[in-house]
C-alpha cells in the first residue's frame, strides 16, 4: 500500500525544501516503502487530514496518520520491523534524539540566516506573505537584516561542525557503516539549504560535504532528484 | 576474575579524577564486572603493562589488555554479551562515538580551562612539574593565565550544554529510560570537573546538573564515593 507524504513545497511544487520533511522521505525510502507526496503550502498545513498536525511532515499510512519527522520513523520502524532498521536499536533511537537536538540547536540556526531571503523567495504571493510576517515575528527583525548575518557567521558555522567531522575520521555515517535516521536528521538540514539557497554553506574539501554528498547518492540518490539552488 | 584497572590519580591515590579513566569505571560498573584499580600517576602511565599506552584507562582482563575508555566499552560489550549492553545496540555504539566527540570538543576544554589550576594543585610534585610543562606547552599560555578565563567563558560553556539539556526533555538518560555508555561519557567530563575543583560549573535548577545527579547514584552510587572538591 502507498504511504501519502505531504511535502512542503513552494510556488514550484517539484521542489520539496522542508528539513523535516526531507528526514521523513528519507526514512521512507530507507525503509523501502512506496510512496506518493502530496506538495503541500504553508497556508495549507493547518488543513491537512483534518487539522492533525500544525506542521508538516505528516504520512497517512493506510488508516495511521502520524506527525513529525521522529515520530514518523519511530512509526515506520515499529510497523515494518522486517525491512531495514532505521535506528539501529533502542540505544540507537535514545541516541538520535540528541543528534535531532545538535542539529536543530546548530545546523538549523544557521541555516536559517544563510538562506531565509532565499526561502522566501520560493513561496507563492499568498504564501510569501505568511512567511515574511511569521518568521519576522519569530525572529524580531526583519528577513533582510537576517541574512546579511550570514558572511558574519559561516566560520563559526563552520566550526561548530566539528562534532560530526570527528565522527567521520572514525566511521563514513553518523549510524556507523552504513547509514541511519540520525544521518538522515543532519541531512535534512543540508539539503534544506541546498535546495533553497546557492549560499556555499561548505568547503569542497570538508568530509562533511564529502559525508554529504554519499548522503544525496543514498536511496537510489533522492536527494539528488531536486537540484540544488543555482 | 578481577578486572585490572589502571586509574589516574594525583598525590591523594584515593580521588582517580581522570575523565576518561571514569568513562571506564562507570563502563565496567555498569557490567557487574569485578575490579581492581591500580592507582597510577602521569609520569607511570608509560611503564603501564609494558608501555601499552601513553595513555590512561587500560584494563587487564586475563590476558587482555585493552587502552582507551571507548574501546574498553566496545571489548566489554563484546566479552560479556550476557551482562547490561553498554550501548542498546550496532547504531547506539555507532551514535555514542558522536557523543565522545561532542563531549570532547564541547565540555573538556572549558572544564580544561575551569580546573586547570585545581587539577595541577592535585599533582605530587614530580608530577606537578610534568603538568605544568605538558599543558603549557599544549595550551600555549601559563596555567593561570587559563583559568583566569573561566568567569568570561562559564555563560558560553552552560549555552554549549543545550543539546544535552533540550534531549533531557524528552527521556531520563542520553541512553534513554536507563544509561548507556554514551551517559557515561559526558558524566566522565562532569565528574572530573567535580572532583578536581570547587568551581560550580552549572547551576542546580539545570536539567542538565539533575541528570548529573542521577548519574552520581548509579552503579550502586559509584560517583559519589570520591567526593566533591571542597
Amino acid at each position: 500500500m502507498t504511504i501519502l507524504l505531504y511535502d512542503l513545497v513552494g510556488h514550484d511544487a517539484a521542489r520539496p525544501f522542508s528539513p523535516h520533511c526531507w528526514k521523513a522521505a528519507m526514512a521512507l525510502a530507507h525503509k523501502g516503502l512506496d510512496i506518493s507526496t502530496v506538495p503541500t503550502r504553508f497556508l495549507e498545513v493547518p488543513t491537512i487530514e483534518g487539522g492533525a498536525s500544525k506542521t508538516v511532515p505528516v504520512i497517512r499510512d493506510g488508516e495511521t496518520v502520524v506527525a513529525d519527522s521522529f515520530a514518523i520513523a519511530v512509526y515506520l520502524d515499529e510497523a515494518y520491523p522486517e525491512r531495514p532498521t532505521l535506528f539501529g536499536g533502542d540505544g540507537g533511537k535514545a541516541m538520535a534524539r540528541f543528534i535531532e537536538r545538535w542539529s536543530q540547536l546548530t545546523i538549523h540556526p544557521y541555516v536559517t540566516t544563510a538562506a531565509l531571503m532565499d526561502l522566501y523567495g520560493m513561496q507563492d504571493e499568498a504564501n510569501s506573505v505568511y512567511f515574511r510576517q511569521s518568521r519576522e515575528a519569530r525572529l524580531g527583525k526583519r528577513l533582510e537584516d537576517v541574512t546579511a548575518a550570514r558572511d558574519a557567521g559561516l566560520g563559526g558555522f563552520r566550526t561548530s561542525l566539528e562534532p560530526l567531522r570527528s565522527t567521520l575520521a572514525y566511521q563514513p555515517f553518523i549510524g556507523g557503516p552504513s547509514p541511519l535516521f540520525a544521518d538522515y536528521i543532519v541531512f535534512g538540514a543540508l539539503q534544506w539549504a541546498r535546495i533553497a539557497s546557492p549560499y556555499r554553506l561548505l568547503d569542497d574539501g570538508d568530509v562533511v560535504a564529502q559525508w554529504f554528498e554519499r548522503c544525496l547518492d543514498l536511496n537510489g540518490g533522492l536527494g539528488r532528484k531536486v537540484s540544488a539552488a543555482a
